[in-house]
């Protein structure tokens, strides 16, 4: 893991890191405490790992709560080099949206492959990160993320031990992202957005129903995904506060 | 109104009173402060005002937020005369244990019996707690229940506007219902159970999708109504903080 930057607003430091061709970011505070949570934040597809959503929510973790939230780009995202298959489905997306053809099948496609290369990649980061003195193995591990952020959280908190609690937001569900949900038996928290054009109810309801979790909840908000509202953030802050234990400092 | 008793435990005040055939319950904080806003709680089917779930939640209410709470038994339940509908109606729900008959028929019909009487008693019970000098017309209305308590509380939060934020746990719905949520437009919270013998989650969701609230949110929680996690309460006080608009002194 090398870290390229290093930049500090408002009590949170920012360190820009890449580790082989993966490309990422590190938010922690600047006066670090010892068992620190550390969050895995999955981004949307299409978007990169500082869009200015992402980096709001990094920062009230870390302000409000102490944690480290660290960020990868997506294969084909943000800073990364696109492969044909990646070039591929852009194409793909920018010939759908011209013939108004369903983009449904594009997307199964696209994130199974990203899911299938991410979940390796978010390996070596939490290894990298873990290996980190101001992290260290001891840190619990959450995720978070939405849309392709869940394709790749749901396939990588299958397989993936040291995740001990996710959130999930809405995403475009199918058949592997059902068959991983029926593997994840951590705390689980899954948000939907109940008019959503592109993703359908059904899937998503079927996703929290397959979920092995004992300890999961579904919220449901009006709208679509990209209207979500602001309050959910401090729901977030709850939820991994409470699974992952530290103080939070947050006003209800 | 006329009060009964007047008890004092940790801080909450608790006065029992009737209002012609009404038996309620006020729970007030032991010093009130100006504006605090009036919750509603309408009890499940089957017990009555001072369930001890319900004490609890009161208390939580008044000793976390400030607020007063109201509840008065439904008609037929608690310290209320039965008549021969709430009597047929009792025969009616042992005949189904007994024969293992579905009691679905006859909740509908109950239910619906309980709503028509306790729709105007809840809104005689609201126009004298507000002559009472302590609560008065300028206290937010927010109103909260379960199950037969969610059915009177959507009927009457389709034609009560003094109510201006109503949460609503698990219900069995029906048609009537699912028409009064369409005539309500406050901010509204759903919560219910996803693996509920008794209540389909089919008719909830279709109930969540009629209500006319641009902001409104559902809840879901694995296991059967009664098994309803602890924290749901803290949501509740947040929902009801949030929307009346008095100072929660509650931890996230």
């Amino acid at each position: 893991m090398h870290f390229s930057s290093e930049t500090s607003s408002n009590g949170v430091v920012e360190r820009n890191f890449t580790l082989g061709d993966i490309t990422g970011v590190l938010w922690s505070p600047a006066l670090p405490s010892g068992d620190a949570p550390l969050i895995l934040s999955g981004h949307t597809g299409g978007i990169h790992k500082k869009a200015p959503g992402l980096v709001t929510n990094a920062h009230h973790l870390v302000s409000t709560c102490g944690f480290t939230v660290a960020a990868i780009d997506a294969p084909g995202h943000g800073d990364r080099r696109r492969d044909s298959e990646d070039e591929a489905a852009r194409a793909a997306f920018a010939r759908a949206r011209e013939t108004g053809a369903p983009i449904g099948p594009i997307i199964i496609d696209y994130n199974t492959s990203l899911a299938e290369r991410a979940v390796p990649e978010w390996q070596a980061t939490i290894d990298a990160l873990q290996a980190l003195p101001d992290i260290g193995t001891q840190a619990p591990i959450g995720y978070g993320g939405m849309t392709l952020g869940v394709a790749i959280g749901l396939m990588l908190t299958a397989v993936e031990p040291r995740i001990t609690a996710a959130a999930f937001g809405p995403v475009f569900a199918y058949e592997a992202l059902t068959e991983a949900a029926k593997q994840i038996t951590i705390p689980v928290e899954f948000t939907i957005a109940w008019d959503d054009e592109g993703i359908d109810r059904e899937p998503s309801l079927a996703l929290f129903d397959a979920c092995a979790s004992l300890d999961k909840s579904l919220h449901i908000y009006p709208g679509r995904h990209n209207q979500m509202r602001g309050f959910d953030a401090d729901a977030g802050v709850r939820f991994f506060t409470r699974h992952l234990g530290h103080t939070s400092t947050s006003s209800a």
